[in-house]
């Protein structure tokens, strides 16, 4: 791996189409992994591949001494599916680098922070071949599926994992190449699809209208009241126990290079609407939400068609924070979807997955706690190299989304996880024209390369 | 037509596959028509396919002096069409006869009660060639897509129409084979679709959910705005002007063969829902109703997909009792959709259709208008046919559902309608195995025959 060119390897990497939740690209999946795989034997790993019900995971071991620090570096190699595919302005699955970016499915979410730590690994080899430092890759085929495979993965490598001192992982965001953020909480998720289901086949809405009660009327009627006026979710004890929000965390949110204007016009909405009196920038991290993703029912063609539907369906999700307990949280939204069903409908609730958030709090912070001293001293190499090499310290801020397989670690293995945001809003994640900045790429490497090396002087 | 066989001729008509709706049945839709014209030519009828900017209009005249009576009789020639063709237990297009019924796509809508007029004529002229009877035919190719082309019709033949004297339609139910229902009113109808935007794309949950206002929340909110907790619309004047309900109708209804229990049973469902302490069966006659048709936004697929939807969209329609101004209430209901949307989102509402309701009220009822004596006359040759061929006088009924064309014979050329209900619950119109009720038939065709009769009598 003496001429290792990262870009020229994540070229190559984004040409093997993994997408995890179609068939058609199981070689695509095959050969990603593979490629990852005989990249990381060449550097040294003892590659193991974990077999699955579904894809395969990347395990990896680099162990040289117990003694020694370890960290885990967590990533996937599968993406997102590329469509719509006539949105593309170039093919999906070939790179095309234009204006400083590079243009492909996969080239930021997950393919380009996975090469980001390769060849930072190659570089702090090449100035410390024996560097202290025992390395466990984790990269897995299946997150963009929601990760089902990872809990028995854990059950069968838990001695291996939980000896680690922390994790990085590289699949949250930063406002822009100049700011980056290390992310200190995600939002946990909650999943459930509501049917309606009133008579028993569609009716005419004439013969009928008037006297049948219609299931998109009442669906909407119990929508609405899921939410009070003021934006806040209108359930009772949603909110019971919600952690508090610390002085320094809106600290360095007021440094958080985006104001609501900026927002808006980002998003090209007119406005923005957050509930109980946060900020809109506060909201999305600070908050727990309700949203139907998705509702309908009836006619869905064009034009009329006078009936009264049989049926209506509603796919909502929670986003939580943490102190909220997702299977409670479950419970309670689906109790008042049950709770506000009038007779004549039937109501049927399937319970999808449900995930509780995770926070992590820097070292020095009001509310850090007791927590190892690697891992104290891997957030302060972390925050010497990104300043060193983006010029701006790091900003400490929770992120909305939520990746629950972050959690899901620290639940069953005792591992935290530093997370550098390496996306930025322009790249377009799971969505057509996906690309990734490949200065910030270069300038990433060298940050990585400089906290793999630092791990010798703990 | 020395032999013409009912049955026989409603079998080659059902097999002319006629969706006017999909132009992959042209031919259908030309053999249908040419084969009806055809048998009015065979009994004596002038006939003139009338060219329209889609179907053709069959216009056939037996004028014979202008001191006759002169009666209109409408029909269509169209069907609805066939899909879901899976659920069909024999071909749509192919009769087929089991238990009394005979089976196919149009058998009752409207091919069966032509084949009852025409039938019914030819007998009557076996007894009474000379029948001192004028006979205009309109049959249209258009009544399953709102008949667009009849407003030009009616400008071009509003004095051949307008000399008429009433017009007889089979277009509409009776509640079993025992009991005819003369319709005396139709509801009208008002068409209106929403479109509600918000972001410009969609967005992801995570990261933004809490800070954006969601289409399908203001959408939800917006619809179960349009109900009070009682059933009624709420929408400032709805119910303006509204007709009163006469003590006829009530007693009408009471005869009804139908209790509040049979109609649960027979639309499955465990509860029904009237308006302002009405009784169901009362409510989709004399009340007007505001139904969504359908609804959606989101995402539609299996699973999850969390995201903050860009859009969302809802279809409404309202059906009107007489005394409503259409065209008023389309602007109460957009009006009521446009201050109830919230900033953040942008409304867009399309007006489809409105039609007025039509009603007309029997003779020496306590709210008859002044009529003319032939369309009295009708009435009563119509009331005695029917007891004498049903053995039961018929019920005078108000009927929920729309035939917008009618509303307009009567406003664009003065006249009125007597409609003989031939339809049956059983009959599955506008669904798969749509059927008609082979005895049935042979009752209408001597019920009509006797009426056309009569008007010898005058």
């Amino acid at each position: 791996m003496e001429n290792f060119d990262a870009l020229e390897a994540l070229k190559s990497y984004i040409r093997f189409p993994s997408v995890s939740t179609d068939s058609k690209f199981l070689d695509g999946m095959d050969n990603a992994r593979e490629y990852i795989s005989s990249i990381l034997e060449g550097i040294g790993f003892n590659v193991q591949i974990v077999s699955t019900e579904c894809h395969p995971i990347i395990y990896a071991e680099r162990f040289i001494n117990k003694d020694y620090p370890h960290i885990v570096l967590y990533g996937h190699y599968d993406v997102q599916p590329a469509d719509p595919l006539g949105l593309w302005k170039s093919e999906a699955f070939e790179p095309v680098i234009k204006d400083g970016r590079i243009y492909g499915r996969g080239s930021a979410d997950n393919k380009g922070p996975t090469i980001v730590h390769i060849a930072a690994i190659i570089k702090a080899f090449k100035q410390n071949a024996n560097l202290p430092l025992n390395i466990t890759y984790v990269i897995e085929g299946e997150e963009e599926m929601g990760s089902p495979s990872m809990p028995k993965f854990f059950d069968k490598y838990y001695e291996r994992i939980s000896r680690a001192d922390l994790m990085f992982v590289s699949d949250t965001g930063s406002p822009n190449t100049n700011q980056i953020v290390i992310t200190t909480a995600l939002r946990g998720l909650v999943e459930l699809e509501v049917k309606l289901k009133g008579p028993q086949g569609d009716l005419h809405s004439g013969i009928h209208g008037g006297a049948v009660i219609n299931p998109l009327h009442v669906l909407s009627e119990i929508i609405a009241s899921l939410h009070n006026k003021d934006g806040s979710v209108n359930i009772p004890g949603f909110y019971h126990g919600i952690q508090e929000i610390e002085p320094w965390e809106l600290n360095e949110l007021k440094q958080y290079p985006l104001d609501v204007d900026a927002y808006k016009a980002m998003l090209c909405v007119e406005d923005l609407h957050s509930p109980r009196g946060f900020s809109p920038l506060e909201a999305v991290r600070f908050e727990p939400s309700l949203e139907v993703n998705g509702m309908g029912g009836g006619y869905q063609g064009e034009g009329t068609k006078t009936i009264i539907p049989s049926q209506a369906f509603a796919k909502i999700t929670c986003r939580l924070v943490s102190g909220q307990e997702s299977a409670r949280i479950q419970d309670l939204v689906l109790n008042a979807l049950e709770d506000r069903c009038p007779s004549g409908v039937q109501l049927e609730v399937r319970r999808g997955c449900h995930a509780n958030a995770y926070s992590i709090v820097p070292p020095h912070k009001s509310c850090t706690k007791q927590g190892s001293k690697v891992l104290e001293k891997a957030f302060k190499f972390t925050d010497t190299a990104i300043e060193k090499h983006f010029y701006k310290k790091p900003l400490y801020l929770r992120e909305g989304g939520s990746i629950p397989v972050i959690a899901d670690f620290k639940h069953r293995t005792g591992l935290d996880a530093i997370m550098v945001g390496l996306f930025t809003p322009q790249d377009n994640l799971h969505a057509p024209n996906e690309s990734f900045d490949i200065k910030l790429m270069y300038q990433a490497i060298d940050v990585f390369s400089d906290i793999f090396l630092s791990f010798s002087d703990i």
